[in-house]
């Protein structure tokens, strides 16, 4: 039995967290920007990051860090990414010296993340000055897991942080996190920044690979705009403290954490997907009927992706034929002849294309289900059975504005 | 020796242009909706299309026609795309048999394209009932040029014609076109729809070495939203009314043919790049030093292609780290610590980033640099000795504007 759960990254026992405000960057003193989250035993860690060419310092040193599959606790800035910028790995083993001396650990068991512009140096010793705060402010509550998330905001308007309870091995297992978004976001392999913990007991190569079998079906098939981040990282601990029999194989335990792991990481990136800069609109693309699910998933990511759907959606147009305009370059091979269109929301459900040809549909039905927020977009391409989802977002004036002046 | 000269479609002798309103779309008046191009003589001739699996009937009906190399006229009409339409093809075929009508050949001698929305049923009997004074209007001239390349407008702001005049095989030849881009611009072969018409005798074979040849270093390497058409189409008539001894090999009358076709199509696609739908800005991207001419396409496409990096150069924005992200996620392997950036425009040339680090450059020279309308984007690799140019524009509010409500 899974449900939704409150506290977020601190909802799994022995987890406590934290955000502060550094000063980063020339932030305003009321926008927290370093956040902490550290397990009081020690866990089972895995991470997946960028696939990006340019990876940024924190992604070089969790990496090295995590080569044991062992980690502490976490520590992440939002202001400056720490990618491309002098003294990027130094500055970046500094995060962790400082946050590893207050909890008395070792600073190989720290994780590290930055998120912000690219380029700068960043400004280590504002951090390194408001560690002792930060870890005075750690808690285990539903307001320390809501600091934590807004600290590692940056264009955010919402902090994204959700958590799950169920059951494993006959003990009730809990799992949290907490992550941003926004722009820059195309994930292929994490997401932007994304923090799970949990107290199940979980071995490192087993919560590794429920991390890699999870990523791929969240966090991987949303999009906000086609940029992949050099600083995607989403990690997850694991600290056992649930008690539960540890997984260390795939069975029906695994099978069960498998199922709330992602049932919280297909929330978070929803959330991800809804608030990505400038965006009024959810879009959840499902392809159906195809011959497999990679194809599917290529097809649903072209649609989401697509710069053109994405502003129909905003003006509330049902212009169909950019979807298939989408699907058409999107590389995979199908029988355009054969695919049906629906757009769907809270307002209704309308058909606008049957067989790869338009309907005479209303016009009136289509705006006003278009009107709503989350806004489904429903193909059905009669190649197979199987079937994919992926989320993303529309484009609006103020993505435009909030990136035409990003750095100022 | 090679000169731009005027005349656009009609430069080339024995090629007859017109442009006239027919009524396609709920047009005002004033704007010219169809275009025929005519040779007096029978033309080699080719073309590339979209390798959109959604292909429109006019592609379909030009693969069929053009299957002997030969051909007559172009017909085309704006306001509608003739794809995913019902009848589609039958109304192509209709276009084709109406202007053969008219000319005196055989419908398979006419090309025919479309451009405008996807999805609805084209109104075929507006564009047969104009054709007696679509054909009537005929003329060799550059008002007849004009006409013919405005009537294949639908958002571009302005129309693109160019021509040239080389020598090949001591005659004179001349190469003239027309082109229309504006959105869903990212050409996989030809790219939206571009009319080309030459003197020169070159054998069928030859003129489609040549234009595929050329549509891969200008076309292929621009793009604007990064959606694929599903109407892409260029192609070229080639009369021979030029005397020179026809071209049927590789040798020096065909290499200078090619580099007037090349002079010609780069033209062509930079004005297609720089009316980009809502662009401010002509960006163009050269990266040096890469591995191979393909790796250095694909980063330089990758830049251009970055919305973020529209949205940087929009704002005036030197944010040269979207530039770093976008050539790391380019799927091309390189290393980003001999990555060299330079911003550039009439107004001068700054480094911004030296072996992958940031400098502390300028701001208000590198802000004055990027409000000039035409931007370089210049990326030096250090890992060989292979250079690409590429052609992109800015996003803008404008951008969204036009595509939220395309439609209507």
């Amino acid at each position: 039995m899974l449900n939704f759960i409150e506290g977020g990254v601190c909802a799994a026992q022995g987890f406590r967290a934290a955000g502060v405000h550094a000063g980063v960057k020339t932030h305003a003193a009321w926008k927290k920007d370093v956040a902490l989250i550290v397990s009081d035993a020690d866990c089972a860690a895995a991470a997946v990051f960028t696939k990006n060419v340019v990876k940024a310092a924190p992604v070089l040193v969790d990496k090295a860090h995590l080569s044991d599959g062992k980690a502490r606790a976490v520590i992440a800035n939002s202001g400056n990414a720490n990618a491309c910028a002098p003294e990027g790995e130094a500055n970046a083993e500094r995060m962790c010296a400082a946050a590893a001396k207050a909890i008395g650990c070792a600073p190989e068991d720290i994780l590290v993340s930055s998120t912000g512009v690219i380029g700068q140096r960043l400004n280590v010793e504002a951090i390194e000055a408001c560690v002792p705060e930060l870890y005075a402010a750690l808690e285990r509550s539903a307001t320390a897991s809501d600091a934590a998330a807004h600290a590692i905001m940056t264009t955010d308007t919402v902090k994204k942080e959700a958590a799950v309870e169920t059951t494993v091995g006959g003990k009730t297992v809990r799992l949290g996190g907490i992550a941003k978004g926004s722009g820059m976001i195309h994930p292929n392999m994490g997401t932007m920044l994304c923090f799970l913990t949990t107290d199940c007991a979980i071995s490192s190569e087993m919560i590794q690979t429920a991390l890699l079998e999870t990523a791929k079906m969240s966090f991987n098939r949303i999009s906000v705009d086609g940029d992949t981040s050099t600083n995607d990282t989403c990690c997850v601990l694991a600290n056992g403290l649930a008690g539960n029999a540890a997984i260390t194989a795939k069975g029906p335990d695994y099978d069960a954490f498998l199922e709330a792991l992602q049932a919280l990481c297909v929330q978070l990136a929803r959330e991800m997907a809804s608030d990505g800069e400038g965006a009024r609109h959810l879009i959840t693309c499902t392809v159906r009927g195809a011959k497999s699910e990679e194809s599917a998933e290529t097809i649903a990511k072209s649609i989401i992706s697509s710069t053109l759907t994405k502003a129909a959606v905003f003006g509330a147009d049902a212009n169909w034929g950019r979807v298939l305009c989408a699907m058409g370059y999107s590389g995979e091979a199908f029988d355009p002849d054969k695919v049906d269109v629906h757009f769907a929301s809270a307002a209704g459900d309308i058909q606008v294309c049957a067989q790869g040809r338009g309907l005479d549909f209303d016009e009136d039905l289509a705006k006003k289900i278009l009107t709503e927020h989350d806004i489904g977009i429903n193909v059905s391409m009669q190649e197979g059975s199987d079937t994919c989802t992926c989320w993303g977002c529309d484009i609006t004036y103020d993505y435009i504005k909030i990136n035409g002046d990003y750095r100022t």
